[in-house]
């Protein structure tokens, strides 16, 4: 292992750690861990709350790790020891943007190991904190816009509008006139919407709902909707869509499973299917993903940065994640494992 | 307009008239129609109720014909006069199967005009009864078989497996050495498809349904199911179903919309998608459709003979319908418009 010589590792840290698939992570003190010979040991700064987090910690993500675990995604901070191995090395000292490893502890501690390949140097000028947030959300953007280009779409829609994602979204796709449906919640996220510059927002809690999404989506041809909701506005989704539409799912906010009415299904060639940004990771060249973190950094740190509605310590993240989710609108709640 | 000679064309004719999107057609005497250039005129024999056509009369089905309109989709009979042009006299005093026109009167109907390319001659041997289920069904599972090997699949499953067109797939398959998992609704009728040599049977009324699902779809790689129930049963398909796994629903019995989990659409690939016949056909080719038409022929009603178990005149029909939508597996149920 090789350290950085300004610091003095100590042994043991605190962590969230998740011993049970209750949603209920237990501040406790473990040991520091070593990065071994392609890994990187990073100094915690900030870790957002993703709604993926919350899912994560009551057994209803994707990724079960092995239990007890330490939850969170992505984080950013300082990577202050590593392996002996030559690209490893080459990370020592430097601020990052990071992803937790796939089989291992996550970010809601104050060290995290992980894969060298996991880890992104942060730009010049790029905040700490603006770049704990640089990974799932913008990288979730990025593959939506590509997605709608290469399937030629005229327009878009995306569901839950209002939040951090579909805030970047919208503005993405203003940058590259890409048409796009915004569909909230409240009435109030319309307006907030709208100060951003969209043209189309339309609210799921107006009485005709349903009809202004299909007069919309008609008029400016939308065949592709993404969605965070999921249940009914799936099947919402799948109604106003012309023949041939497709809903990507990609939350499932309102717990409910998405439904679709088979008619439309069988007659109108309609189909439901799903976004996953790890997933869609898979499929990219190596190129094309330095090529797209580049545009990342420069797009969504210098140009929109994201708002922090809250900073957390430990002890605080279980109260930050009940603020988060009844109001995501109002920004990101970060967790700073350095705070006591 | 040209006739049989031997036929005497009367003015009027009975036939099943829905005036309403309300499930319930009357008989009517209406004029018998005239068929123009590229029409011929079918003097209907025998024509199945259909899934479908329980859809459409209360107004569920894609196709909404402006009203009032004779009900059925396919039917076989004699063509007893046609159109001026070459084409439609060449069927002229023909056998033939047909299909309703996209956009007019049906086969429950003493006669029906349709254009010529809905007709297909019937082979020497083939009668008017299992000729006249040629069209829906059989094109259905020859559609389904190619869209298994197209997509390089080395299983299948099918729901309402138990139906006329559940039967025809199972034995496709088994003459294609393409595995299949038939699901049927009730235990008794695993015994009829296993008489059919099926090899893999499950009931969704037994109790470890989706567990012994999952089971079977692991050990011989379901890739692909089709789904002619939708609701619940579509969410237990795509539970069942290996990551990428895809429900083709084409079918709505249980009148519930498709439903499925959006952790198993967006982490594990899957998808619900819709499979339509008539879709299917515009993307072949004539000599394809052709040479599939042919081998329905073969294959279908000198082969493997679809069981009737009752015959009803147009007065009767739509207790047929209620006899066949509560006992699909016994048999179809054939409107002879000739029966007073």
């Amino acid at each position: 292992m090789k350290k950085l010589r300004d610091i003095d590792l100590p042994e043991k840290m605190n962590a969230l750690v998740l011993e049970k698939l209750d949603g209920n992570p237990k501040v406790r003190e473990v040991q520091v861990p070593e990065p071994k010979n392609g890994e990187v040991l990073v100094k915690i700064d900030s870790s957002p709350i993703n709604p993926s987090d919350y899912s994560f910690i009551r057994g209803l993500y994707s990724t079960k790790k092995s239990l007890p675990v330490i939850p969170g995604f992505e984080a950013s901070g300082r990577v202050v020891a590593t392996g002996n191995d030559f690209m490893s090395k080459r990370l020592l000292g430097k601020s990052v943007a990071c992803f937790a490893p796939t089989d291992g502890n996550g970010t809601w501690a104050e060290y995290m190991v992980t894969k060298n390949r996991m880890v992104i140097p942060l730009k010049k000028g790029i905040d700490l904190e603006q770049g704990s947030m640089l990974m799932v959300n913008p990288l979730s953007v990025m593959a939506m816009l590509d997605i709608a280009k290469k399937g030629r779409h005229k327009a878009i829609a995306n569901t839950a509008a209002a939040s951090a994602l579909g805030q970047m979204l919208n503005r993405l796709c203003i940058d590259n006139n890409l048409p796009i449906v915004n569909i909230v919640r409240r009435e109030e996220q319309v307006k907030l919407l709208k100060d951003q510059g969209a043209k189309y927002v339309i609210s799921s809690s107006s009485p005709d709902f349903g009809k202004s999404m299909k007069t919309i989506f008609e008029e400016i041809k939308v065949g592709l909707a993404f969605d965070a909701i999921a249940g009914q506005m799936t099947f919402d989704l799948v109604e106003a869509l012309p023949p041939g539409g497709e809903v990507m799912v990609y939350g499932g906010l309102s717990e409910q499973p998405s439904s679709a009415h088979p008619g439309k299904l069988i007659f109108e060639k309609k189909k439901v299917t799903g976004f996953w940004v790890s997933e869609w990771i898979t499929h990219q060249s190596m190129v094309k993903l330095l090529f797209t973190f580049n545009k990342i950094q420069k797009y969504f740190s210098e140009k929109h940065k994201t708002t922090i509605q809250k900073r957390v310590s430990l002890t605080e993240t279980m109260d930050g994640i009940t603020q988060y989710l009844s109001n995501m609108t109002a920004g990101k709640v970060l967790v700073k494992p350095g705070i006591i």
